[in-house]
């Protein structure tokens, strides 16, 4: 394995949680809000079961939860696999693109910005990372992927809607990658666990490109679609010819998922009505209005988030670095991720969860911050 | 990946599955008994918790969990890892050995009969597996492991209590092993998940081994000692210079274990008294007797346990194959798992789970089935 730094959102959180004052805190991407109520009834219910009920389950994920992502996806269930949340899901992936090519280099090309996990899964395969700066607006720049596209990529990884930019890519530019992706014998990797968190209306998941099925493996989560990032519930689809070396990869890693976690989010994918998942978003859609109104009050560049839960803005005269965020914290009381966390092509943006209900205290603050700089 | 083949016993419970009679299943290690009260009530506790329960715990595991670990196994709680159970636990413990070695062919030294997980994680990490015979007894043959070792053995894989052959290694037994490793610059990496499952009173944690704490992983989980098979909540104590390359590819697989099972252990942990662990122990016990004494009016050669919650046995004229094993199941309606399942040591043996509370059915079931044969 290469070199991989902790991510720095963890010393930005340490910093946050040291500081003298009281810090709104826009870093992690933790869902502040409640969890559906069957979850919690589900995992009631769970802890009453049978003792046989705590014992392994299916290695692939219990029956019950595959079909009613299967039910939901329009997919064979036979295809999907229940990870230990998105990261084992993603994890699966990438090792399953580098297993499967006779690339002696493995290379994945990935968006600048970037979701950090990603270039961190890839150093731990051994496996090289190319970044592909995104357009001015967080969409994909088609040209620059083909340019960069070359023998030894073994995979596309994509995020959308998009950490940390927001974007939703559209069903044409998903095609061109994948077109692109098979020009060189490569996979296309989607992570969709934003999917609940669409504002155009138009997201369409990888999953229906019913072109590249044997190219495409789409990874998710119920971690911010349930407020459960702690109980690690994920999936991923694999085409056909992949599914069963996934499977045995996730066998000798973690076995199966953790059950009473998966019991749970069955019971709540079951009994959830779509007013939970509409609700969530509307909060989502006014906590983005509050926070971009004081962005543009003060006069700074920002994202109007298609998707996700995440705004990036850029203020003159200070830069996303790790020390002008630290700065932030100490003298708005206002903490943010570095831009720099994400690659170079937002190195001087700074990103803000909205995963707080203090947005507009944040941007009283921010307000407050600029006018006397 | 080399090839992995599906482990047999999941081909022999579907057969025993599909059979037209009532069979009875002493093939897995799944516990057929309750778990700790106190985790059911820790399960109900953690559902009306807060949402921000429910989010992300420290990658490295629940604080409280690892210090509860840390003050029962009398050591500094920064070594321990949470993982998504003793399959990530080895899983971690193995990728590490190939990881800190600068080894072209690195090679894992296991024993015959093996646990059929490890070579399968040795050949997932494109490591070699070199099985060593164990004595009849079942103990380690110290002078067979110093033979095998050599300059590409990169750790030294234990399991004691020992699934499949009952035997527990005295602490004389691990010194040697240690000793070997340190002799070869490798580490030493003991299993230990069955610990509480130790009918001689003799068992000492590897970890105990204070010359040696520099090359000695210790892993273990829950799932036997809680009968929580299904939960994945185990850890792993790794020297104090792999800690943080481990917590970096725990962080970067799973990102961290699941929370509601994390925090119901943690809870059994604290409330859960030693008559819990000694009753499961006294149950085991009486299996062990009631299905040795049918195995000795049959006149099979049989192992007795010193630990774990296994019994080998070999029939005359039935040697321990899948296709006797099939037999068995038809013909006399007991179903064990096939002895070349964990290498060729013990590969005309038939390892009998004693997961069930129809011991004496299977014993009475076997004795007619081998006196009428």
């Amino acid at each position: 394995m290469n070199e991989y730094d902790e991510p720095l959102f963890f010393q930005v959180m340490q910093y946050a949680s040291n500081a003298d004052r009281d810090i709104v805190d826009m870093v992690s991407g933790n869902p502040d809000w409640e969890p559906p109520d069957a979850l919690r009834d589900g995992l009631h219910e769970y802890a009453d079961a049978d003792a046989a009920d705590f014992q392994y389950g299916p290695s692939e994920g219990l029956t019950d939860l595959r079909e009613q992502i299967g039910a939901r996806r329009n997919i064979d269930s036979d295809n999907i696999i229940i990870t230990h949340g998105a990261g084992e899901a993603n994890y699966l992936a990438m090792a399953q693109a580098v297993e499967c090519s006779d690339v002696n280099t493995p290379e994945f090309l990935l968006t600048d910005p970037v979701y950090p996990y990603y270039p961190g899964k890839a150093s731990l395969l051994d496996a090289t990372a190319t970044h592909v700066p995104v357009h001015d607006d967080g969409h994909l720049n088609i040209d620059a992927i083909q340019d960069a596209a070359s023998t030894d990529t073994v995979a596309i990884v994509l995020n959308t809607p998009n950490n940390p930019t927001g974007a939703v890519y559209n069903r044409a530019a998903l095609n061109d990658v994948a077109a692109i992706a098979a020009d060189i014998d490569a996979l296309v990797i989607v992570d969709e666990v934003y999917d609940h968190f669409d504002f155009t209306g138009d997201f369409e998941s990888a999953l229906t490109l019913s072109s590249y099925t044997d190219r495409i493996i789409v990874t998710s989560a119920f971690s911010k679609s349930m407020a459960i990032t702690g109980f690690r519930v994920g999936y991923a689809v694999f085409p056909p010819a992949l599914v069963d070396a996934a499977q045995t990869r996730h066998m000798l890693v973690t076995v199966s998922g953790s059950r009473p976690a998966q019991r749970a989010v069955s019971d709540a994918l079951e009994k959830t009505p779509p007013s939970y998942y509409a609700s969530v978003r509307n909060t989502i859609r006014e906590r983005i209005d509050t926070f971009t109104n004081a962005l543009e009050t003060i006069g700074a560049a920002y994202t109007e988030p298609e998707g996700a839960f995440y705004v990036m803005a850029r203020f003159d005269d200070l830069p996303g670095t790790l020390e002008n965020v630290e700065y932030l914290i100490d003298e708005a009381g206002v903490a943010g991720m570095p831009g720099e966390a994400f690659g170079n092509a937002y190195d001087d943006w700074i990103r803000f969860s909205l995963c707080t209900d203090r947005i507009s205290i944040a941007g009283d603050r921010l307000m407050t911050f600029f006018q006397n700089s």
